[in-house]
């Protein structure tokens, strides 16, 4: 068994209310794939937000207090200090250059998810704020590739996360659908019969950092990638599963 | 581009000594693959611990006072503790079930990277512990497999990472060599010409990831896998980079 992963280099500029289903569907021609049972298609954060209009116009943006004082602290425009408050439940740590939330997903990062880069201006600055239900965006695309091609496939959306204790981004999956989200190895043993210990092993991150090194992550230039090679998932979950427990978080 | 994964599954037992160039050529003939200039051989830390012979048996360790302490407020072994506390350089986080250190190296991770499963017992309980030094691993095995093929590869020791607000185990690299760990893009800017707030990207921790998605975490059935498809890298460095250096940690 051989993995192949596949950059999908073709995709336009995405603008919001675009058919990312034809898109993609479109690139796999242009760059000779026929999408096949099986299949991961990650596709970037970025042009899932673009597409559901998730651009926000920070003209069209007027801070809070509680906004204006978080820009004071962590040095950031008071207008996207109010959307990091609007799109978190939790403000975790804030220093200068530095606002690390729980995201309204469960999801912990800096700035909420939201990017400045590789956007359209229109004239002023603009913020993409991450799709609403990323897990749901995964399952509407599968569903779209489904019915105009008959293929079963996995669908990963993908977004570059950063780490406390690691530095560089990786990417990681906020949206999945038709994976095994974490392989569940509960109640398994070693090769010596020994109970395992580590029971969970989260395959929609890895193969998220394994698109993700061909997705190219600071240009828009190759949004989205195919992972063929395995065998397709008879269970499978959503990323929104991959959110640690509240109460299991030892570094609030 | 297209990037292939291939697992060598064909790797026996190892064991303090063997010598882990060789056999890990002797599985690439077998998986049918000769090395290339630009190929990334990764490798599990579990074999190259083995090898290196970082097997401790519990019988031969004494724990301190400090250690039965630890090991009372964690639930484990009093001379598993000790080996952590021996390990680690700080007890970061600690519960029942839980203990969170930051390794001689660096690395911030549960239980300091000791791993008790898919380990000979020999009779009696055995732990197993990180390479001395990864890096150092890494590259040692890059030159013995130049000098073996000619081949200029890079070279990752794995590991399986837990993270404090994400479930599931993600591969990472604890040590590296010949391929550029951090791709920096401070300076640049996106295609808007805007300043690019993501300037370190994680290729190191990416492809360790990727190569775990066949490498099978929880046996020792594939304990490498070589990434094809890059060009060579330029600028190459090693795992200990990847630390975040502990003035920037917010989460201690």
């Amino acid at each position: 068994m051989r993995l192949e992963i596949v950059p999908l280099p073709g995709l336009p500029m995405v603008r919001s209310g675009d058919d990312l289903c034809k898109l993609i569907l479109s690139a796999c021609t242009e760059a000779n794939l026929t999408l096949a049972n099986g299949d991961v298609l990650c596709v970037a954060q970025k042009i899932v937000s673009k597409a559901e209009g998730r651009l926000v116009q920070l003209a069209d943006v007027t801070p809070s207090p509680e906004a204006e004082k978080l820009a004071e602290e962590t040095a950031k425009d008071p207008r996207l200090a109010q959307l990091i408050l609007d799109e978190s439940r939790e403000i975790m740590r804030k220093r200068p250059g530095v606002t690390i939330v729980r995201h309204n997903l469960g999801l912990v990062g800096a700035n909420a998810g939201i990017d400045q880069s590789n956007i359209e201006h229109e004239g002023g600055e603009a913020a993409l704020l991450l799709p609403v239900d990323p897990d749901a965006s995964a399952a509407a695309l599968k569903a779209q590739i489904f019915a105009a091609t008959g293929a079963n496939i996995g669908v990963i959306i993908t977004d570059s996360h950063n780490r406390p204790w690691r530095l560089g981004t990786v990417g990681a999956a906020i949206g999945a659908a038709g994976i095994e989200v974490l392989e569940d190895h509960r109640g398994g043993t070693d090769i010596y019969g020994r109970d395992l210990k580590v029971t969970l092993i989260n395959r929609a991150d890895a193969m998220a950092a394994a698109a993700t090194l061909l997705m190219g992550e600071t240009t828009e230039k190759i949004p989205a990638a195919v992972l063929r090679g395995f065998p397709p998932d008879e269970h499978t979950g959503c990323a929104a599963d991959i959110n640690r427990p509240i109460e299991e978080d030892l570094f609030r």
